[in-house]
């Protein structure tokens, strides 16, 4: 095999600056986005008809020297590479998210507080709309279990709510777990059969929500680590429900009692 | 402009045969529409890989003598018109479904019964996960106020949901709620904005839930029937939620308090 003995060749300013971006489209979305960092704005791609939704965002765009181009439907589904683009694109500096002992530091001590822990959760459908569920009801964090960044289309179903709620990469379950142990939460697994129902007990107030992909469900560590396992009541008619939606029934419950 | 006076054409029997069928794919869709109703199924195609699973199915098929054939996925695709088949195509007889006076007649007078009356709620992946929540909860029946068949998608994700709980159609908003009045039902409008917050009150024990569209929201004339109108409690960090969570999370609160 052939070795190269001198400096790796640094990728090409194009590319480099394109890895450092994040492309976000869908009205909601890059409304959000903007509002929570417009300085993080480096370019808008929009057709004709968005124009007077997005009349904040071209202003600034003109002050600060921001580019942007008015384009068709075509360029903008190119860009984003999808038809639900919604005919908007904006390119935005992509920020470092916040480590986890930061952001538990960041959490008055005692006082309630609801994290969400996901692993395998890929679909961007369902991705979107638990992030647009915790937004709503105030989770303080999701942390993400496997190397799932969130995609251009989780952001989009998420309308606004993925930038709302931090989104945190968890490496080692064991060190995870150990460390929001120290910090006062409780784990909490769901599961489709067996564990206690939802309902029968007051959930804890310092809570974490541990959520598995539908059909292989939570890794036998994330079960190890969790102090308590719920279940959704109900008939038996369907196997489980989607995950989305069994998310937002633990998360409303919570806030139900403590918010 | 040409005028035909003898009598229309009778359909071409394939097409005729075409239109009392029911297409569904999916391999829980399948299964539950087959153990719900077995005398229905007309034909199957099935991959290698699936034939484990359909096994009971295979065997109704051999002893009764419905058609069956082993096909690759591309053959599967071309029959249902999706990427998400999971190897699995099933025609069945379409079923007329039962009329409203019908259903309500057969909910015992006085007893605690839930409803759900959609409309404009087109998108498959919500109006599925509707159907999976709605049979895991128990809902006795989902009223269509829109011209929305269940397509294949919507059985699929509702992971056999739509065979547990009937769907009718519904047309005149006005007729449908002096009925639902008069069978002991209360209509509850379900809004983004204004109302009473989920929670605060007890909800009624038979009760209509009335769920619109996303962004457009309910037509005047259902929320005119409505007795009462129920917002979610949130932090208003996002515009609302996804319209299957939304559903969900009522039904939930009335299986709370009523099952």
């Amino acid at each position: 095999m052939q070795r190269h003995d001198h400096a790796p060749r640094p990728p090409h300013p194009a590319r480099a600056r394109r890895e450092a971006e994040l492309r976000l489209h869908g009205v909601n979305a890059c409304l959000a986005a903007f509002a929570q960092r417009p300085d993080d704005l480096r370019k808008l791609w929009l057709t004709q008809a968005k124009i007077p939704a997005f009349k904040p965002v071209l202003a600034w765009c003109v002050r600060h020297r921001i580019g942007y181009r008015v384009v068709d439907d075509e360029e903008i589904a190119r860009l984003t590479e999808s038809r639900h683009h919604e005919g908007v694109c904006m390119a935005l500096l992509r920020r470092e998210p916040p480590s986890m002992e930061h952001l538990l530091a960041a959490i008055p001590a005692g006082k309630p507080a609801l994290l969400l822990w996901l692993h395998g959760v890929g679909n961007p459908h369902n991705l979107g709309a638990i992030l647009r569920s915790a937004a709503h009801f105030g989770v303080t964090a999701v942390l993400l279990g496997d190397a799932s960044a969130l995609s251009p289309a989780a952001y989009r179903v998420a309308e606004g709510g993925a930038e709302a709620v931090p989104c945190v990469a968890v490496g080692d379950v064991e060190h995870a777990s150990t460390v929001l142990h120290r910090a006062g939460f409780q784990l909490a697994a769901t599961v489709v059969r067996g564990g206690d129902a939802l309902y029968a007990n007051r959930l804890p107030s310092r809570l974490v929500l541990l959520l598995g992909a539908e059909g292989t469900g939570l890794p036998q560590s994330m079960m190890d680590a969790a102090d308590v396992r719920l279940r959704i009541p109900g008939t038996g008619a369907v196997e489980s429900l989607n995950v989305s939606v069994a998310c937002a029934l633990l998360i409303a419950e919570w806030a139900r009692v403590h918010a």
